[in-house]
């Protein structure tokens, strides 16, 4: 079996892990919004599509171990000893009801990149490595990226084995259960290379009908915490004039993060985006002027002074409300990750690789977190995107076409091949 | 005892009555957001408030009937038979976590009222009756006005005693549960008059320190609720260009909603009032482009043409969103009720009383919906107004001051004895 057949055959059948019904899919118009995949890390359906996972690496000839905090990496050696390897791989948890696509892709695409070079007897020079890293999504311990934390150091492993998920268990507990609790913690000394296939999430590649995106950096993120504190009073008895009805300063706030963003987009062809995509009012009575208002605000950008820009800007605007509405104001910023920068040199492979093989790509920008962007801070690391059918993920309707998925798998391919020839 | 001392131990008796550790309150600084009254129709509290205004009404001399469903009369007979009756009251069931004067101040002012012209051997020619409506509020059976709108026809007995509250109990059992169902349908056909006191529940007597308001007419009020709805999408990876945010077409109605009725107040001189209290965002997540966000609008107007102005122009506004947004609205109107004029002659009556007693008073329009509204559509009727603190009502920092519930109740004293005197 070549071609796409064998990587369809796994996601197929990984995609009814975690799926009501154990429902297969295998084509879009099987897809329902009742029916989405779930695999918190530490749950049985985690267990079951990690112990598939495994077989698959041990049938491409991987010689399979994994760590302290369950990342689990599959290792072909190279043939010239002393070279740094080629990692290559994504995580196989989900959010709840979700899709089957998201991160399983960017595994199985690995496992079956690496089989195909066996089958071709190809000889790599570096050694190559299949990784799952554990718990990217935040769905059972609330916190992503885990695994690539531990790996790359920023998060000690005692710490991340102490979260607890909503049932109180903690992650060491999960681990345990599912039996991908292993004892060392494991570096990334021996590695030159990272490189991990994802859907993109979004509607570019889509709406643009290009089947390859090149991730040239991920965005930075920042959350604000708003609560604007107004008087909340009676909707028939109080005169306009003599309100301080916090729904109406928090909604300048929408439409303003809204409009600068757009701005910004279109005065500096920015990746800005910006979005309240939370809001809460209180005591939310159809008849009761609102006396206060929570809204959450998500603002991302690739280049850290403009994501910098309108943080400031937003929070001169919200405090400006103040003396506008007569309100009180309170911001907090529990979130505030910075842009990171992918390899260009491996930009650069993943592109040569596309225009060998004659598919159009693009070089563009994740607005996602990945695991990527972790690794990225220790050793050169690239991405693949391949596209979302209508940008749609985090979803059962996520999609992506399987000539797309077989592109994606041919540019991985042949980025690894060069990657690992010398 | 005389002046405000038995209507003040009334007042606070009974604010003790559904109060947390029935702590009976004198003073506004004894107020506290932890312990407000709490007396729906059909409570224990609220039968314990019933009884101990029976009592009153008894010792006022008042012979006590109750009809089909729960109101409570109390009746004085006048020296020339004949004469329709000159009824005066208000409600004792109350909001949750609401106040003690809201209702309670109209009821017990009433009985002290008669009892006063009891005391004074005043010849009252027409009849004196104290009315008691059930079910003012909402809290219970999720109608307000319930016992007046039975009384004058607009809902049928049977289908008000089939409302049920949260729990699934019937409005019939709640009042054979507190003893207060009784057999006979009463109507209004032997009433002259109705005058109800009750405090205004907005800021406008206090701000001006007017102690009397005399109320012209009940504000009509129209509700909407509107359902916007876009496309759900991640925060990230969906470009300003590409959204169709349902909060950001949402905060477009907050903004035109407070700034068109503000236009119309100060363009008309007009009582208008337009607010949107409720506010629901799905999913609600920071991270996520908001799918769609449902508005609860309440517009009120005393002039019928400006509220159905406010109405029309806001629809025009929320349909017009769909092009703009690339958004699908739809538009519920739950409860819409014309302005109320009140009575030219009652009011005439009462600003008379209160200038023969040098009391200031001001002509002025309720914003808020009372059962007067629906008895002034069989009967001349008229409402007196008492400031309250700050404008607050529906809460458990409600007061009145002591000083001004005396002056509302020398008024009305003083115009019931007009009004009954021949």
């Amino acid at each position: 079996m070549s071609g796409i057949e064998r990587l369809k055959g796994h996601l197929v059948e990984t995609g009814g892990i975690g799926r009501p019904g154990s429902v297969r899919v295998e084509r879009s118009d099987q897809l329902s919004l009742d029916i989405g995949v779930t695999r918190p890390t530490g749950s049985k359906e985690n267990r079951q599509i990690r112990d598939y996972a495994v077989r698959c690496m041990k049938e491409a000839g991987l010689r399979v171990e994994f760590d302290a905090v369950g990342n689990i990496f599959g290792r072909r050696e190279g043939s010239t000893p002393g070279l740094g390897s080629v990692m290559c791989g994504s995580h196989v948890d989900s959010v709840r009801n979700g899709g089957m696509f998201d991160g399983a892709l960017g595994v199985f695409g690995a496992i079956e990149a690496v089989q195909r070079l066996k089958e071709e007897n190809f000889e790599n020079k570096r050694p190559l490595e299949v990784v799952i890293f554990t718990g990217e999504e935040a769905s059972a311990f609330k916190q992503v990226l885990l695994g690539s934390s531990v790996l790359t150091g920023k998060v000690p492993l005692e710490q991340a084995l102490d979260l607890k998920d909503e049932k109180g268990r903690t992650l060491r507990d999960a681990l345990d259960g599912m039996g991908y609790r292993g004892t060392s913690i494991r570096r990334l000394d021996d590695v030159e290379f990272m490189i991990e296939m994802h859907i993109e999430q979004g509607p570019i590649l889509y709406e643009e009908g290009t089947p390859i995106g090149i991730v040239q950096d991920i965005t930075g993120l920042a959350w604000m915490l708003v609560t604007i504190t107004g008087q909340e009073n009676h909707a028939g008895t109080t005169p306009m004039k003599m309100r301080k009805d916090a729904l109406v300063a928090a909604a300048d706030v929408v439409t303003f993060v809204n409009k600068r963003a757009t701005e910004m987009v279109e005065e500096l062809g920015s990746t800005t985006v910006g979005t309240v995509g939370r809001l809460n009012v209180f005591p939310n009575g159809t008849n009761i002027v609102p006396g206060k208002v929570e809204l959450g605000i998500d603002i991302r950008d690739v280049n850290r002074k403009n994501m910098e820009d309108l943080i400031q800007i937003t929070v001169d605007f919200i405090e400006n409300l103040e003396a506008r509405y007569d309100v009180t104001t309170e911001i907090q910023m529990p979130a505030i990750h910075n842009p990171v920068p992918l390899s260009k040199e491996v930009t650069h492979v993943i592109e040569d690789s596309a225009k060998k093989l004659g598919i159009p790509s693009k070089r563009m920008s994740s607005g996602a977190g990945h695991d990527a962007q972790n690794i990225a801070e220790k050793i050169k690391t690239g991405m693949i995107f391949v596209p979302s059918v209508q940008g749609i993920s985090h979803s059962p309707l996520e999609w992506t076409e399987w000539a797309d998925a077989e592109k994606g798998l041919e540019v991985l391919v042949e980025t690894l091949k060069s990657l690992s020839k010398e």
